[in-house]
């Protein structure tokens, strides 16, 4: 079965959202074998609208949209693709009153009147059911088994209708005979894109006949590789044959597969050998810490830490001493390595990340270029320190920065350690 | 001028990748008057570019693709698209000289092999400079005029590309007659997207003929103002009616416009007032703080903060008694007011920023449940301390957490104060 899949809305083809939708319909539909055969934005008109969809159901049969549900006067989603069926717009007194009640019980006023056209239905349309908001999904089919879904733009409620209502109606009419697109991905940090490909082109024979992509990111490089139509067993069998040829030359590059996110793989070493986390960040701000907590269930490791953004801070709080400051400069291995030490020391924790640099634009020298990073690892009162030279912008380097500080911990964790808690 | 959007990628396709090429290309586009009339996204084999790039030239005769010029072995979009247009591929010496040359400068070692069939170009192809990567972009015409520009996936590359190279061959051929279209973006926060559209609906007239599009997210709504087909003066001046009549309604809840980041606007008003600024952050593990250091320049106001991510670290590190947390747990309205006080006393702020909540999955309770946040701020020792109700996933909890404690410090200040820095 091959679907496609339209986003709509001025939004995204103006480009002021990135359309976040499309990617996680594309990744879920993926794993029940379902293959996205192409993705459309079009704009917030109804002749837009009706001509994207037409195009997508004439080539496929089976289409699935996002966006166009909401309250407000820019929808116009259901009358265009309504048309497109045939149909007329009716009120389903129903869901009004079902509505009327919730924003009663949720907010204690009366419905706004502009919530109203929510209730209007293509006539025959199955109501998907929406249990993050008040925006019904719409399901229309044809005598000929042709069928449009269309569904919310806020993208939980996109995501909530797709898990719960929408994906057993297309399991239904997929009839796959059980053949699948599987993908699995190698995430991997710390080694470019060329040289990766240089390593894979060492390998006699490749990856076989499993498709590989390389996706460079300011995580790294993830190496994604992909069978397409096969039985899922044969595609399990043929992508871990794939995986295991890739792993000999990434080796520990490697940090996880698919999702894998670096501090989550890192909390699991910590909480392997019973090591607390604490972080001192000045370029970064923060952001090594909210990426350590933005792991569900961080906080049996992570304790805390300090953001030294002012050199003040980093002798008040760390107690880096203000002549290394002057002599070396903020950005240099003794303040650093202060930095750990001393955030190690007021937090009490088994390891700690210090990370201090120049991320630009303004405040680089020709010593120290913005990009010029320095990272320190304490762990257990053992200290050591990496110059690193980021590339891109002060987004990418900040992120690079804390990527390459959890990755420090991870290799020295990988290396096998027994220190105290 | 019409122009189509190919964007090109299994990744993108299979939803590993978001794609946010696609929102730079159309905002750069749009400020020229340039429309974007559709998007289309397809997968990393020949025939789908083909079939997608032949489709979009077509419908208006001028496409612009992103993806598959890189070094790696998915990469089709040349060879496809130079079929369509009737071309061979010939080895360009000059890009392999130029390419071998910037490899050994930079890298110290001899260009990967892998990277040679970047300099593999459609005949009658026109190079566009690639001034932040190895592989040039493609500009393809025939002699009716119809042409596909071919720009590199990787971000920074693209919008290099974009605005080095791509813009004055579009604009030279636009031929716009001076038309544009233009969007004015008002942000608001802190104010949902039906009481927003109800508060427009009191104004007489609306906002006029100009379209209005609600874009609620986790920032909080923006109402995005489009204008299409009028001349620049015009343009102008029907947005900023159309601006001023909304702006009655909305009021204080609007912080900026178009890109506008409220990190930013509250650290212009900081700075305006003289106040520097710390934070204590308990759920958000650092988010706070990374969004304010993300602005560039940000270090003459922000001195930094702790991560109080433990008790143990809200008791050491910012003076929050164990009494208080014994008491009335680590989210309430004493702690939450001890550590913003703390923080100012630890950093000598002028405004002091503070968060405690439950962000989830876990955590909640009957009282408390999970999104139930405590932020106070702390202004010369001035301190006041509200509950929020976030709604979303855990992500969401803790962006919504930072924005609402960079709103309260925003709505602080333009009440207009009088501190000690």
């Amino acid at each position: 079965m091959k679907i496609e899949v339209v986003t709509i809305g001025d939004e995204l083809l103006l480009g002021y959202t990135v359309d976040t939708n499309a990617a996680h319909l594309a990744r879920t539909l993926a794993a029940e074998g379902v293959e996205i055969e192409r993705r459309t934005t079009c704009g917030d008109t109804a002749e837009s609208i009706a001509t994207a969809v037409r195009d997508a159901l004439d080539r496929t049969g089976a289409v699935i949209t996002t966006g166009g549900l909401g309250p407000t006067s820019d929808d116009l989603t259901k009358p265009s693709i309504a048309a497109l069926f045939g149909r007329t717009m009716v009120l389903d007194e129903e869901h009004l009153a079902w509505m009327q009640e919730r924003w009663r019980a949720r907010f204690q006023r009366a419905m706004p009147e502009s919530n109203r056209q929510q209730a209007m239905l293509p006539s025959g349309a199955r109501k998907l059911v929406n249990n993050h908001g008040s925006a019904p999904g719409i399901w229309l089919e044809d005598d000929r088994g042709r069928w449009v879904a269309m569904l919310p733009g806020v993208p939980r409620e996109m995501r909530g209708m797709l898990s719960d209502t929408l994906l057993p109606l297309v399991r239904e009419r997929a009839g796959t005979g059980g053949r699948v697109v599987r993908s699995r991905t190698l995430r991997t940090t710390g080694i470019g894109e060329s040289h990766i490909a240089d390593l894979v082109a060492t390998i006699d024979g490749g990856v076989g006949d499993v498709g590989l992509a390389y996706l460079p990111n300011a995580d790294g490089t993830d190496l994604r590789l992909t069978v397409r139509d096969v039985a899922p067993s044969d595609a399990d069998a043929r992508l871990a044959a794939a995986a295991d040829r890739l792993r000999t030359v990434v080796a520990d590059a490697m940090y996880g597969e698919d999702g894998a996110d670096l501090a989550d793989v890192v909390l699991a070493l910590c909480r392997r050998h019973a090591i607390t986390v604490g972080v001192a960040e000045s370029c970064t701000g923060g952001m090594l810490g909210a990426r350590l907590t933005a792991v569900p269930g961080s906080s049996d490791i992570v304790r805390g830490g300090v953001i030294a953004y002012d050199d003040a801070v980093k002798q008040s709080l760390l107690g880096v001493s203000p002549d290394q400051i002057r002599e070396h400069g903020a950005v240099s291995e003794p303040v650093v390595r202060a930095m750990a030490s001393g955030i190690r020391a007021a937090l009490g924790v088994g390891a700690a990340l210090a990370i201090t640099g120049i991320a630009g634009p303004d405040g680089g020298s020709a010593d120290k270029p913005v990009g010029t990073v320095w990272i320190a690892l304490d762990l257990g009162g053992d200290v050591q320190a990496r110059r690193f030279a980021m590339v891109g912008d002060r987004a990418e380097i900040r992120h690079r920065s804390a990527q390459a500080a959890l990755e420090m911990l991870r290799r020295r964790l990988l290396d096998g350690v027994r220190v105290a808690r």
